[in-house]
């Protein structure tokens, strides 16, 4: 099997990479924890090289498709964003190209997506590969995908079109408010058992039936460990089961506008929780792996370059 | 003027006293940054003691009513909660006292407040005795009452009864939001002028109109950053407005319920903003000053124990 090109999603706190052959088989995959956030401009092609010189001769030619972060305005390269609604069968096109002096390789790194639209701008970088990769995942989709995360995207898609999109900062809330607010002194513990689903269950739907209510419901973390002596197991996964649904209810006038099977793209143990919640509305949905997502992505990327 | 007792609000973060003369005027004010948050029970003594000792002989004689956090379960002595609906003529009688060696202070802390209503569990400390004061500085208002902050209170008062209450995380959010999460890297600039004015009406209609899709707005700051060139003031200010707004237009049902004017509990600064908020849905509000109306509520306290 030889490698033919490389494969690197390079986001802000990790890369990975994978060597492709000709027909398209995975040779190798490497990882390092030098993400975009660690990172200066001139930091890149060096990092580049070390994760792959265990896996290619110094002198190989190789062109290296990359998706993620380290487009963006404080990474390698700024790959300017597509604009929404947009054709991702062109996202290859929009392709940077950063010097890698001394080295056969050639990196590509591939745009984000934008929405300009007033009231409702947002970006992306990384998931547009995701959902281009979904494209090739389900033939024809249209309808609505959910990639659940730090910053979640929900995304109305249209084959390889990306009609509209909406971040939601879900996952980055949770992390926040368990290490930095009032909260945290709720929540010391491990996250296993019965309280863990008893509690998701309850935040789950106290944030599906009232996602207005958010700040408020918030604060029922600590009083449930105030007043009705909940453990720290239940007052976690109520705080996570609180986010998500209030991340499902904020969006109901995507779900209902459509009611059709939503595509989940990301770790499986997110992605069920999700699953739950989407259940209590009624809605079916399936789950892609983020990485298989990713590497299909990249895939049909690299496709419409040759 | 001679000291007849000490009024003390014992937070968090500090503590402020005032001597008060048999006319019920202040003979003398001091404060400390030694709030509950930074003590251990057994230090509490100490610092009475320490911030009183410029203004009272070590023999003085003096009942000393503190509310607010140091009668919390982590605070000097635990005051049990009052439980909602609860009547505030009868919040002294609650009061606990706790021991003060080698001094003829004689300490007595209030308690708070707590809703047992399941799904609507909360809690307060401090802002019981402001809801005495207010009672006392708007004789038989019933309504609704607005403590903005840290965790705003929204209580529903019929004169000294605190019917229900809600808390939502308003500050704190802001605080680890503006501190801890992706938004800070909009934020690092001032806060003044026209870019604030506009960031903050912009936000606070954002969130009066949907409150339900505050995680998915929040992330407007970092994209008007991104997308649309705003300054660091505007975003600062369109967080502060977005929080703002979602709390208001989270308590819709409470405000559609009553819509008479509301008094504002808090911060002059803070309060002109809510009333901003409020007025857009067409309420009406008067500021009362947060230190007038724990001293007014400090000394109603006092009046029933005598």
């Amino acid at each position: 099997m030889k490698t033919e090109w490389v494969a690197v999603d390079w986001g802000t706190s990790n890369l990975r990479a994978w060597g492709i052959d000709a027909d398209g088989e995975t040779t190798f995959s490497a990882a390092s924890s030098l993400g975009m956030g660690k990172l200066t401009p001139d930091a890149f092609p060096g990092v580049l090289r070390d994760v792959l010189a265990p896996e290619l001769s110094a002198d190989a030619h190789a062109d290296v498709l990359i998706c993620g972060m380290a487009g963006a305005r404080q990474g390698w390269m700024e790959a300017p964003y597509l604009d929404a609604p947009a054709d991702l069968g062109g996202l290859a096109f929009g392709a940077v190209s950063p010097p890698m002096p001394g080295s056969q390789l050639r990196p590509r790194i591939l745009p984000g997506v934008c929405q300009k639209l007033a009231g409702a701008e947002d970006v992306m970088r990384g998931e547009e590969t995701q959902i281009l990769g979904l494209s090739a995942i389900l033939p024809g989709f249209g309808g609505i995908a959910v990639l659940p995360g730090t910053h979640s995207k929900w995304v109305a898609i249209n084959g390889r079109r990306i009609e509209r999109f909406a971040t939601v900062m879900t996952g980055e809330l949770f992390e926040v408010l368990r290490t930095h607010s009032v909260l945290r002194l709720s929540l010391n513990g491990d996250l296993n058992g019965e309280e863990r689903d008893a509690g998701f269950e309850a935040g789950l739907g106290a944030g599906i039936e009232a996602p207005e209510k958010l700040a408020a419901t918030l604060f029922k973390v600590r009083t449930g460990a105030l007043l009705s002596n909940r453990q720290p197991a239940w007052c976690a996964a109520f705080l996570s089961g609180l986010l998500i649904g209030a991340e499902i209810g904020g969006q109901r006038d995507w779900i209902e506008a459509d009611r059709g099977e939503i595509p989940l793209v990301g770790s499986a143990q997110l992605c069920a929780l999700y699953a739950r919640g989407l259940k209590r509305l009624g809605i079916e949905s399936r789950v892609i792996d983020a990485t298989a997502a990713t590497l299909a992505g990249l895939k049909a990327a690299r496709q419409n370059l040759s």
